[in-house]
């Protein structure tokens, strides 16, 4: 039986390996860019968009698909943005497959657009483990979570290309050790940049727009 | 196919409720309370489990099975506070099924005990899909998460037996709406107590304490 169970598995990857490739091909044909935010809920990844896409302005037009396992609550905050945002609902499932996005990817507008931002389900373990066809995973850790969660949740860290510290306006209320929680992360994925952004203050917004900027190439 | 995927789920819950009812047993014959801990990441298991401790004391004696996806780390925090504490590593997955927690409950000291508390990986999605044999889910939620939570992830709320609010010291820094929080907790769970406690004022811990200790009746 545990011979047949894993066979079960490698199907279900190799049918979200396929959608994930038609999705690559769909980005590329279109010139856009794909980034995919992985972090806990309430780690700041819905209000990160929005910093992100008033920096962003008019420069690279970005269009948002919110993942989420019920409601539409992140898709109405950006909606209120007048950008092209999708909701797509889990119905229970911990993470996002290439499928749904695929869907919804092939329904936004395609013209006037330069970057998807997918928000996946607030989770640290299972969005990580599939490829939805992005070309970045992106980690989002808020300060309030405490600095070892790189240790603790390695495969994000691992497959991330960059990482967004949030909430550092917090940091004079918390006993966060930034020092080391840039070591952890760095002991799990060396040379990874960390932007330490706050949406109170903007504090690093400008870097980690660069950085998107730089993406598409 | 299809039918065939369903089929193999099935199996492996119905396996995972076989381990969940020896657990119960145990714990029926050892007149031991478990209570499972879900949360996000960084969203003050550990450190609540640490205060917990300390305000039981003597009163009811707890031991300690941590779950984590990887490291001894918070097996390492408890481990300080000398009481029995195990760590379950899941090796990837996302959530604790009842098997692992059965065997280490078995292995814990038989004699002196009145309550196991089990922190699952943080997660607010999986976890709460699987009974590991416990009396009480209990939801934990910091307070710099946001209050919509409890409709993003309504599995978890509806689960429960009780919502622990966790970091209260910090609202005056956040715009968070305690009662709107409150509000979607009980829309989900109507009557559900929810304590709210901080770990750097002992705000709120006599109150869930008592309710603890209530448990095992």
């Amino acid at each position: 039986m545990a011979t047949q169970n894993i066979k079960v598995y490698r199907d279900l990857m190799g049918e979200n390996e396929k959608w994930a490739a038609a999705t690559r091909t769909v980005l590329a044909e279109r010139r856009l860019a794909m980034i995919n935010l992985i972090g806990s809920p309430g780690s700041g990844k819905t209000t990160l968009i929005e910093s992100t896409a008033r920096q962003l302005g008019a420069r690279f037009r970005a269009a948002v698909l919110e993942g989420d396992v019920e409601t539409t609550r992140d898709a109405e905050r950006i909606a209120a943005l007048h950008i092209p945002v999708s909701q797509l609902l889990t119905g229970g499932a911990c993470h996002l497959e290439a499928k749904l996005v695929h869907e919804a990817l092939l329904d936004l507008p395609s013209e006037n657009l330069d970057l998807v931002i997918v928000e996946n389900v607030g989770n640290m373990v299972c969005p990580a483990e599939f490829d939805i066809g992005e070309h970045a995973k992106i980690a989002v850790l808020s300060v309030t979570e405490g600095e070892d969660k790189p240790l603790k949740y390695p495969l994000l860290f691992r497959e991330a290309r960059a990482v967004v510290l949030t909430k550092t306006d917090l940091l004079p209320h918390l006993r966060f050790d930034l020092a080391a929680c840039e070591g952890f992360i760095h002991q799990v994925n060396a040379g990874i940049p960390v932007f330490k952004v706050s949406a109170q203050s903007d504090e690093g917004l400008a870097a980690w727009t660069d950085w998107l900027l730089a993406l598409r190439g």
